[in-house]
């Protein structure tokens, strides 16, 4: 039982969790005898939800490595295939001290792309499917066979994925069909098939602007429509609904809200992206991720999914604390619809994934963004006062 | 003296400081005698330059204020203006709150933007000033006389304008003198002659975007030539600048540089703004700053400068380490031009003004973004570890 907490910071109450479930929510719920934690009043949420991440090729903990690369997204993903290797990337290793990360910071719940190529195929796969055995009691990893070295320009890689997903990747990934591929057609019939033939849902990775990522989403809306994929697909960054046409871009908001199409934004404030009111009004499930962090793409990041609160506030001009609150909503119950996580949030029944942290506001938990107080886990302590919950060697 | 540090991240070496003056850096430099600090392999930097605050409005350590203000500048104009007085909001004590963060995170200089209004009149000026007065040995800090709610739609303010810079304001401030004022010729011809009249630098909050900003920014350009100001004048925000016509972008940065008009941008990213590499290669001197922190407009900001590097790299896309180096030449050399300090920087002779922080390189101390190890205010140690400088009430 956990005392004096207030849930999404209204008022303060108790909740009482038996095994890996929340029992009650209430004041005086739990039993005698019951082991009792003081909450001193902390905001209580659900567990964080990190929808978007690449946890087999962080840096971080690595030497610092000196980024000198090209502007263009090419430029970065050769400089990245190649730097795996000069710099001996141990993607279990990485993506353990990520998780270590994550966990300190109230996460309950990873989607991580992770890379699949010709040059290293399933090793990533391979690594952070052990991270997700390892760590299993301290979060739940869901992983999408990601091309990140491109699919119809790098022959075998379609194969490599279908051996990914028949070994337990839970989504089918895809990245940018027409700029990077330069085969829309090729890339989209190849992923869809992917899905149908496993029974998975899609995470496409979307950076493509303006005109050229609406004719994209476009086919990625009629192949949703055609396999029966309804609620089944999301688009990462889908940078193109930011695009400065007021009309289209609420013409395509329609269209992926009428096939439950999920969108992924970080905030990022050097693109356009999709507003993210404009977005959520339209009926569409938003979640977020950290994307990649301390990577050789840049250095920034902390996996923090309170701070990217404020990074998706100040990308769309939120300031309110009602916009702030409709963010939360974002990194929490969004998120875990879009993963499909079951029986997630505060409700009496659901599982115990829960976080406590100190603030008098919703807004200004994330302005202060302090040590998580206590992260629980399947109703276990994982994390007390932002202290890492493990080692990583 | 001060043992092993490496000034700019490169090559550890020692320091040494005579009274409020560095007198030496280089091995074994201090004499004998000297007390030794130990700066244990850390990056040291001269003091960080916060060119562009608001001391006299953050809320914060006030009891946290529910934003539900409009989206619209006015909005927040005219609801700030109210709130300081259902706030009791105390300029001196506000100011030396937020001055007490700066400190602790290595800022030595601080140019803050002070309201003028005929509501309140000059209960900011002095607020801050007396904070200034109070804390002179751990910070300088600038006045900006800045008229927060428009000056020819409120008669009365340039001549409270007038009384401020003649109190001892260094910097004549504007604001959208087009949009707000809806008198662009009315609102510079009455800057500038303050300007002029008191033999002092104007810096003018310029948010006008696209073609408008660029209208405004060329009669400020007009005026910079025809009362010999060049050198003298900073355009805050410049957000026309992130117009999306390469070209017209282009012609203006040339005018600029022409007339040594400084830019401050805080890299924003919820809105167009001055595409930061181009500018500076345009030889235009470029200050950076948190603007306003925790205040009536939004609940966020740190008062953070070395932060504020990773916020101007996200927002212009940079992520390599030789780019990051340059924008620590914003918020540091470049920020003491346009704040015309004397004697500023890493070298004998110069007033040791200077902070020390851990980190592997440059970006890597960004990213971290640890507690200064250390923060020397014209030779004396105002902060260690990351302490408060001093308590305020
Ligand atoms: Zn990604
Ligand atoms: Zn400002």
């Amino acid at each position: 039982m956990i005392k004096n907490v207030r849930p999404w910071a209204e008022a303060q109450t108790d909740i009482t969790i038996s095994g890996d479930r929340i029992s009650a929510i209430g004041a005086a719920a739990g039993g005698a005898g019951a082991e009792v934690i003081d909450g001193a009043g902390a905001i209580l949420l659900p567990g964080l939800i990190e929808a978007h991440t690449h946890l087999d090729k962080t840096l971080f903990g690595m030497k610092w490595n000196v980024n000198d690369v090209g502007y263009t997204l090419i430029d970065k993903i050769t400089n990245e295939r190649e730097m795996k290797t000069k710099l001996g990337l141990d993607p279990a290793r990485q993506s353990a001290r990520q998780v270590a990360i994550s966990v300190a910071r109230g996460t309950t719940h990873i989607r991580s792309h992770v890379d699949i190529d010709t040059v290293h195929g399933l090793k990533g796969v391979e690594g952070v499917m052990a991270t997700r055995e390892k760590y299993k009691e301290f979060i739940d990893i869901e992983i999408v066979a990601f091309p990140q070295s491109g699919m119809m320009i790098r022959p075998g890689t379609a194969k490599l994925m279908d051996e990914a997903l028949a070994m337990g990747a839970e989504v089918v990934g895809g990245l940018d069909p027409s700029s990077m591929d330069k085969d829309p057609k090729g890339q989209l019939d190849a992923i869809f098939a992917l899905a149908v033939k496993h029974g998975k849902p899609l995470d496409i990775h979307l950076h493509e602007p303006g005109e050229l990522g609406l004719f994209t989403m476009g086919m990625i809306v009629e192949r949703t429509k055609a396999h029966g994929l309804t609620g089944k697909v999301t688009i990462s960054h889908a940078f193109c609904l930011g695009h400065n046409d007021y009309l289209v871009v609420g013409r395509m908001l329609e269209d992926l809200a009428r096939n439950d199409i999920a969108v992924m934004t970080t905030g990022p404030s050097g693109w356009p992206c999709p507003p993210l009111i404009r977005t959520l009004d339209a009926g569409i499930t938003v979640c977020s991720g950290s994307d990649g962090i301390r990577d050789c793409w840049h250095p920034w990041g902390t996996g923090d999914m309170l701070e990217r609160v404020m990074y998706l506030g100040e990308r769309n001009y939120l300031s309110r604390d009602r916009d702030i609150r409709r963010i939360f909503d974002v990194v929490t119950t969004l998120g875990a619809k879009v993963m499909d996580i079951k029986d997630y949030g505060l409700k009496p029944g659901n599982i115990a994934d829960l976080m406590l942290v100190d603030g008098e506001a919703l807004a200004e938990a994330v302005a202060s963004c302090r040590p998580r107080r206590l992260v629980m886990k399947r109703g276990r302590v994982v994390s007390r006062d932002g202290a890492a919950p493990f080692e990583v060697a």
